[in-house]
């Protein structure tokens, strides 16, 4: 195989869990294309009939309006994956994507891929427990930074949604706890323990989407001093 | 199969990318225990010879210092799953697991699951897929997170280290940049996005662990400014 592209798969986090081997057995079904600046790489709605790699330049994920506007999702560049995600669920692309330079990009082939994880169920186990275990870490992290100001904007959108409903001991939640969570800036694990915190704290009681308002004036204090700390 | 595994099988977010069918032959291998309050699950070191998904109850996943002191590190409630990092990594335990409250508690056996994955490539496409994908979201979450206070905590950082190594005009990192971004309280991924932010403004140019510092005024405002903004 190819060392260079030994070399990019070695350095790519997708692959980080892999033995030599293993990298080698993925080395083996992958196709190293070259660029040119400006060139399509795929587009939307295209067929997802393999994931790509960046071995050397840089890449934009892109969509375009109806009106030819195009907005930029993404720019990837040496050692990250990009459509692995549409691939591994089997759906169309659902982005455009462009080499912004003159870039090196390695090509996984959809079908050759699925014949090595039946043939070495180890790779994806490895694989599996990679991308489970930067999940975690990548949860801490959002909880680290999340809990200095989701708590006050929770107890700010409660103290709202209390007024807008007409009533002050309890809410209906009109979204779901996923959609707030994202409202919030954060996820719905970390929201989950938000809402643990704030009812050992008595301020409230979570009923499934009934929010029970135990503390008022705790929430707007709390609610204020998140405000008070962003200026 | 069991009507309830199957019901819990749907609510965790490991399985989520998966067909009804694909939770089928999960919930084929899937053996429900019960477990008392107090009750070992397994103990730091055990051979990981299968994961964990909560049913009902609470677990806590603990640590216990040489002198039996307990650290608690995580509390894990219905649809979480625990043990899945070593398990797929082919590792042993790295703590302990104990159920808090009388728990029902899902256990897949590693070799089981192996098999499934190795019959039914698309199982576990469709779990690389969701993770991926969840993966994805999390970096787009920290990164939101991240740009209002990590760019002037690295500004700071980077003065400090400046007058450490007694420079004014550039600095040799001591730590990898993956260390660096744990201490930032980000993920070398947005860590590298602030790089090339702070670099596109003339702060800053990076050349390995190189960091040139361009606009020394620059990066001692933007240090401030952090720390204004966090008071």
């Amino acid at each position: 195989m190819n060392k260079s592209i030994h070399r990019v798969l070695l350095a790519a986090p997708l692959f980080k869990g892999l033995s030599e081997q293993q990298l080698d057995e993925i080395g083996a079904i992958a196709i190293d294309k070259p660029y040119q600046r400006g060139e399509s790489i795929f587009m939307e709605g295209d067929e997802g009939n393999g994931f790509y790699i960046v071995a050397e330049g840089q890449v934009k994920i892109f969509k375009t309006s109806l009106e030819g506007k195009e907005q930029i999702l993404h720019i990837y560049g040496p050692g990250n994956p990009f459509g692995e995600v549409p691939v591994f669920s089997g759906s169309r692309f659902p982005a455009n994507a462009m080499a912004l330079v003159k870039s090196r990009i390695l090509f996984l082939p959809r079908d050759a891929f699925v014949r090595l994880i039946a043939e070495h169920p180890s790779l994806s186990m490895n694989m599996l427990g990679e991308l489970s275990m930067r999940l975690r870490q990548f949860t801490v992290q959002i909880e680290n930074l999340s809990l200095k100001e989701v708590p006050s904007r929770l107890a700010s959108y409660l103290t709202v949604l209390a007024e807008e409903q007409g009533s002050t001991d309890r809410v209906d939640l009109t979204i779901s706890k996923g959609q707030l969570a994202s409202l919030l800036g954060t996820i719905p694990e970390t929201l989950s323990r938000i809402f643990a915190k704030m009812s050992v704290q008595n301020l409230i009681r979570v009923d499934g989407r009934q929010i029970h308002l135990l503390d008022m004036a705790g929430l707007e204090d709390l609610s204020v001093a998140g405000k008070l700390e962003e200026e």
